[in-house]
């Protein structure tokens, strides 16, 4: 809706290519479908880089497999997260390409065949219980073009774990890690490396860990730069802008 | 302390070309200077891309000044942030080359000219009241090498102010976006973009924003990809990060 | 109990049209029907503009029921919200008018057909998932008599969405905005129009959100001026706010 | 920014009223003049019904002056809220027609006379220490067009005293109702009353009420219906909000 | 353990009535019976002027069994707090004397009749979902020897029920009152009368009372006086303290 | 505002007693007096058993002087609490009888000699700091008829200095605690006692105390029964509490 | 990783006993075994003095059983901890040796046979609630060699309890004291003794205990000096404390 | 005030050698001096193994040499923490002898040589701004008989400082972790270590630090085992701990 859209419909208006009444839908329905409970950003692809995503928990099984319908018939690859096993085989009997990703509770329709970056991304994190978040993380970059290294359980209780995969995580474009409890694994990684670090706290620990707030204020609070957050088991939120950077450095042909 | 580093002693070690003793010792004290209260970490520039960095609060002035003159003896530029005008006042007597950035409290001493890479990053902010927040994140971009667009003023009360300078912030390299209150411009903008945006939540509102704590919260529960989020009032934070991904962009020939 | 209904019934115990007694039992008994676990306020509609509301939580359906049967035994339309499908199904046994909305979690017996004001509230949300809010919010204008314009799925992550629905919203006499995360559309709304705006905070998101509080500290603390906000999750409160407004503006005949 | 005005602009072009660069123009620059440090919002008097506000905290004299001048080169009465009575003296210094309102620490530079609405806003208080609230309330509607009455010191205490003045309350357009410490004074109101209450939570009190939280709490979680809430001690955006409610009940002849 | 008990066991010891060895048993096996998992205190009615009661949660049915045992097995009536009703019935299969309250939550064990003190503590509550704490409340003040008047659902949304009941609520030797929500009540009870008023917040409401935080705060920040507070939902505790008020002013003959 | 009240004042009028016009401003104006800015309610010594108090804070030293004023015109000892040794300096040049209590903050007007009821109140104090709050309940107590045992420095630290002085204690008619940093005082004390025990949470300690609350938390959460809570360092509030119990054991005569 | 056991590396390569390629595999692989979605830590023995547990909740049944037979494939001891009674059905299937601890929530499984060391650490609890709670810690200090003298439901509300067992406490090495609601057991107990005591606040309780935080805060604003805290419920961290403790004092002979 | 004690005293009375009222004396008076604001407890240096200390918060000058010359004339060393520089200078005119330590905010009053035990406390801070809490562990240390290594500005940031002195940390027989921030020192090092670990939480920080909450919740939160943790920023509590560790290791002879 910036100036420069503006002018480009004005230009065909003045050249009489477009008249006033069509210049206006134009501008307002272009971007989305309206579903009505729901209206679909078909936009969003050429404004974000990747299409709209289904957050799953507060919709029903009927209305997820609406959505997916409406991305489907522009020929999008659709990612779906926080999916039950049980809503996920409900879209299952509607969508038969679709596919469950277990330990990430995402599913995925792939349409047309994924196109990858050159280098790849690091998924980090620090306990066995913060793998379901990793795991969202890693299949969200995969889904929107990125490869994952995934290194798991490398927590600051046992820092060596962590300084043996040290050369994996610097040769990664960008770096995500996990972590619930203290959250210190981002700190101590990003006084290592330098390369963007994306911490995300998850829920992982229990008592004063205030489902993830310790761990959320520890990344928030770092001694260390280069370390930026996102919400509380938001696997999602830093894997998308993982792309982003990724993106940037090694753009996809398009 | 990795591998690598490990491995290139060990073979010097073989070969003869260092003894043992030499060898500990390398390992051991290579990496900072100690002067007691602190430690200065002069392997960050080749670790992180760019040095240590003064925090004065809680610093005397007289340890700021030992600080700086370490770093100086090692031809480094700094960069001190949080400073009071009083404190910098008694740093200039014995660092004449320092400089002060009144609206970000910064001061730098700059020994060597700071050399730029291409392309910027867009520095927003929503009110009058959040620019010494947005001014540390430009100062700090600036010494390390990113040069700076400043969009002020543009937050969600007249969103209209926002789009006008849309096209500014799409071309930027990041974008750090400083908001208060209900800190929504960053969710907005990266709503609109497709570039990283950092958002820095800023401690100006009173009552129920609690110090920052609103402004914060509304950024991490985004319902827009591609935000990521640091401390509050952290415009430090934000900035060094930003110029990570610079870096990864448009690497600096060193 | 205010001077003015004092003095009348003064002046009916001076001119000997009332006795002591019975004064003094009118200004104790009038008001409400003792149920014992619950007294019934049949004053309200006088006081306020519309009957007591039954808030379904904590009560049994026994409770419900002896509620509602006192309430139509005085031939007003009934409104219990928060209702659980399975406490409605013991109660639509007993109330064979009573009607199920689904969506919004409420019933409503309608024993005189409701009376509409001219003009519309408009109930705008973020997310499909604020849809059950918001529905809460429409059925209550609705028993209440003010007609609603449904606007869904509006979020300012595809803030466009929303500027094509503008002109509708203005044209309201009142707007809701309900909103989770991070509670920001209501404050982008406000900043749009000249209409009172309430937002409704909803307790959707996860981690950092605490079920609400980022929803509803976003909108406490807008830059935008025109905007008020009642308790998570509360669409019943922002209703009935807004029809006391709508009555202001479209008085109905009585 | 909405259709509606783009239409007129695109007619405009397409009748060659208006060519194409002038019209980019109009649409960009229209409604905000750049100080570079602020952008004074001067569309806001039509898209909201009253002009921008200069919320004073963390802006310098300077800053003020030059967006008041900005503001009264435009022929805007001026209202800046939260100034504190030592930068009020620098501003009068260059504004001699600037007013002071000490106890609600508001100032007022009056260009045009206001013009007053039929009707007026009750602003109640509970105690002493909530008149600077109170008084910010009562000063923000009288330059905005609404007539006020101040109903102060009634808090639940001695409920009678407020019982006393209920007529005058009742016969109000809306009510504004400040009260910290319970902050039970508004649900107390919205019960007896049958228009819109707004309720502002101050930070009189101590201890548990940790400034102002305590109030906010008790307010939103009010039993009555009618009610709504803004931030603690924010008596501008009640009055704002109240002042909204009253155009829409009595409007000005403009 | 005081000076005085001491100073008469050391007279005893001196006058050769008891031995050394004995004294000390003396002194250390008095109060209590040691079940290893629980010690029951079999001084406190001596001490307190009331038995232990059993607080359930946490408990298995066979621990709340042995302690009823034994306190049985001393002749004192039994109180058992916050028992579900499945527990119960396992309990009743051993104490076949057990009688469950069902709104309280509540079983009592009566082996000796209750002896009465003159007057009444009056239980007041707000809404009728505040009914089980008040419940509890009532129980145990009658189980300790105090009669109770119930006055439910008088909530601040409609002030006139409240003031209908203020000549029993005035009445009373101490008035507990109990309300969720923004829990204005015992403010209001508190500034009309002079008994002693005891809060109980209770954990009625949604989404901002945070569980019965916004009760406790309002009723901790009451701008009335002779009003305290106990523990969210501790009907028991309020209860008990009404009892040790009613205690000093009609002590029963014992 | 009760029934017998109104009942009273219809019989007047209905015998000819009384006119319409006086019984109504009889029925608003009789409790209180309105000095616009403060409506000082003489009723409160009829309702509560003792007059109004002057709450210092937020009130100019003219407005306290003022309600000071209105108060000894009827022969009223006066009571203000938290008041500023600044403040009180201008108050006395006014009020040549006030009596400032340098460690409770307090000042006092007595006007006729305080009488005196049988027994006293203990008030004890777990440290040194929490003397200020144990003096201001303890000068309370005796403005308002009861006599007072000072224990302080007791705290659970050195827990044999309590036990020292428990015989004192517990011939108490009433007990204040006053406590901070953990708060277990308070519980301890209501476990060895058999008399009401009122809590105060004082904000002396640091870090995790976070100003009073772990107090509040503590004395809330209390295993022990007889244990009631006020707001963190009111001591007033728990003084006039305990004396509304004393007043109900041994009456005054009036 | 440290510079003697680089050193000692260091000087087998000098010596030709060690390749370099070896001597890198070495310092690299030695201290775990990567099972993937585990990384072992099999070092943790020398580095710490007992082996890494297994902390069971976010764990499947099978990684449990895969990290216990990788421990046990070293014939170290296991114990595994807050694995709830299905989970460890399904262990004991696959590990036969495996014993679950009922009330401590926790499954040992001893090759070989536990060494003691001299004397024995105190496990105290406030109530029974707390038992869980205090079996942890008791059966984690027994597995790993120390000895313990269980003292339960000794809590502040019959402080008499306690003071009776006081010379148990009093020869233990160090003292855990697990309690509930406000915690003031352990400020209580390390008043009286010389001993290190460690407080475990439990969630037990409700209301405002919010889930353990009044007991935690109790015990981290102790005014008795000679206590530490762990978090909330976490019996087995208090535990290996007292246990490193004791190591200390009597060591084991290995 | 435990058995074994009043059996002595008992032994004493039935030999004669003490009389009844003496002996009660004996029990009452025996721990304490009562400066009536304040109860000096002589009976700790027995009870605890180091004399009560002042905490100056809160104190005058005047109570605070009070307390001081009653412990001086007790012949016992005196610590005061917590003691601003003015009134240090206060006391340092009464009591010649007392030495301020500047950066620890303590004052000492050496009577007798200190005697020191075999082995070291290590005192560890992550960052300059955490020296002053530091440097009250250290002195603390020393004053009560404990040799300190200090070991500041190692934190995680530039983790390879730390593993340089990590032998010194080793060595000692306990060691203390100071850190602000994100407080994630202490785990990194009590991963690494079997000697005990006390985290000393510091309110260095900013924004979501709170204060110091950030540090603290990270240390609660930790995944390593072998750390406990102390209140925000004290430095004397973890102190006083590590010395009843090392005097259980290596006793005084006394």
């Amino acid at each position: 809706m910036e100036p420069k859209q503006i002018k480009e419909i004005l230009e065909w208006v003045q050249q009489g290519k477009l008249n006033i009444e069509d210049a206006v839908e134009k501008i307002k329905h272009f971007p989305y479908e309206d579903l009505k409970d729901a209206k679909v950003d078909h936009h969003r692809p050429f404004r974000k880089g990747f299409p709209e995503t289904i957050f799953c928990p507060g919709k029903t099984a009927d209305q997820i497999i609406r959505i997916c319908k409406s991305m489907m018939s522009r020929n999008t690859n659709v990612l779906a997260t926080r999916c039950e096993k049980e809503v996920f085989n409900l879209v299952k009997k509607e969508i038969r390409k679709a596919k469950y990703h277990e330990f990430a509770r995402v599913f995925t329709v792939i349409q047309k065949p994924v196109q990858y970056r050159d280098g790849y991304i690091a998924v980090v994190c620090a306990g066995t219980g913060d793998i379901p978040v990793a795991e969202e993380c890693a299949v969200t970059c995969e889904t929107y073009g990125s490869h994952v290294e995934r290194i798991y359980d490398v927590g600051v209780a046992g820092i060596h774990r962590l300084f043996d995969q040290l050369p994996k995580i610097r040769s990664a474009v960008a770096v995500i890690v996990c972590a619930g409890m203290e959250g210190a694994l981002p700190s101590v990684v990003a006084g290592l490396i330098d390369k963007p670090v994306i911490g995300v706290p998850t829920s992982i620990g229990y008592g004063a860990n205030f489902k993830g707030v310790s761990a959320l204020l520890g990344m928030l609070n770092t001694c260390a730069s280069g370390l930026t957050v996102v919400n509380i088991d938001n696997g999602f939120g830093a894997a998308t802008f993982a792309v982003t950077i990724h993106q940037l450095v090694s753009p996809l042909q398009s």
